[in-house]
């Protein structure tokens, strides 16, 4: 089941042009993952603290598809759309709530490294099942 | 009567130091902002354009008392502190929610500019009934 | 021909696990898409007014391989992938130069849209030309 | 003596009135501080991690003088304004490079703690010695 939440587009997320600045959507990506971890009860800085692991992104994309601006109220969606032994991909999509428009949607894949070798490790179980709640 | 909102402290606003960046509180304080003219029903957009003018600000300051992580609930608040012909002053405190600690105060002072000229105006009865709210 | 521009990361670039965000990787590739254009002699803006376009980004795409830090020194380059009627796709690479470690490349694309209508149109001839540099 | 170093205004620092957001001048004060200590040959981060110190902001304030656009070259100044026996306060300017007008002054103060217990401690005599350059 995919995980939804809303947020209010910040004055200071548009540019010039009057609109919210493309780097911007992925930072609305990451706020909507960590209101899932949250609502998972395991924040995310908990997991990986007492796992001593790391979520680093490998791979990020969006396309954009409607104009997004100050005020605007949106909701994020988080899909899985893929799960592997040491990555996850998750699929984003934007709408904005007036309209109910897509404004974007994205891909970001994360990789469970360990923390001090920084290399890609095995997704803890306790992980995978927060994960798995999106499916 | 002072105006308060609610936020999340996002991931993206914190810095190596594991704590949020100085600069965000601005923004932390702006987002209470766009909150109070919305619960208004006049966003600052929409009186802008009507009467054509601007909001700069010309002053902003910032006391930090603790430290803010990722994840935390903050309650930001405005407070009026003083009105003139063509400038307002707002006082702004921002507090962690589960502690009840200040973690900040500051003040910003905006001033009321032709959008044309970019020179000081009288503030519009409309904006200064607004800002009446929070005395 | 590739363009290049360096800069420094900046402190405020990075998060409470020590490395840049991943969202700001977006914004080096705009700020040397910047540096190109003014090396150009033609900025952006002087020619999204003159002939009434602009250029959202379509897509925008980027794999991360080595994490950056404070204060590294990072050289960003930009190649011309493709170039279609209206749309242009730029290659970025970013490389810590004190390592010549690649740190992420990316991929985005932009579309000349009209300004009123926020249609795609016909890329300019002066853009066209300015792009065909990178080739 | 003062240090100063230049920057290019980048479009993502704009809002949709089409200037530098107010809370971007601390960001561009803080790559000003960043490019002295480094220019000291003592990167802030080395410093902090050898003394087991921080220098977080307890202060910081900024008065707008004149907007910044995007692509403008700022030059930014740093002088030592005083420093006690925890905190040092250092007063920023920001010049528009091709008009050489004040965009902006500012100060922000920074006071040494102790990391494991985040309180006040005497600025080291290292630190000391960097920002006597400033005087």
């Amino acid at each position: 089941m995919p995980f939804s939440c809303e947020f209010r587009v910040a004055w200071v997320d548009t540019d010039a042009l009057g609109i919210v600045h493309f780097s911007n959507y992925f930072r609305y990506f990451e706020r909507a993952e960590q209101e899932f971890y949250l609502g998972a009860r395991q924040s995310q800085e908990e997991v990986m603290e007492k796992l001593s692991v790391s979520f680093p992104r490998v791979s990020a994309k969006c396309d954009y598809k409607s104009p997004l601006h100050s005020g605007d109220m949106i909701r994020v969606s988080l899909f899985l759309d893929s799960m592997g032994r040491s990555s996850i991909t998750i699929r984003f999509t934007i709408v904005q709530k007036q309209t109910e428009t897509l404004a974007a949607e994205g891909l970001v894949t994360i990789v469970c490294v360990d923390r001090d070798r920084w290399k890609p490790v095995e997704i803890p179980v306790e992980v995978r099942n927060i994960f798995m709640q999106l499916s």
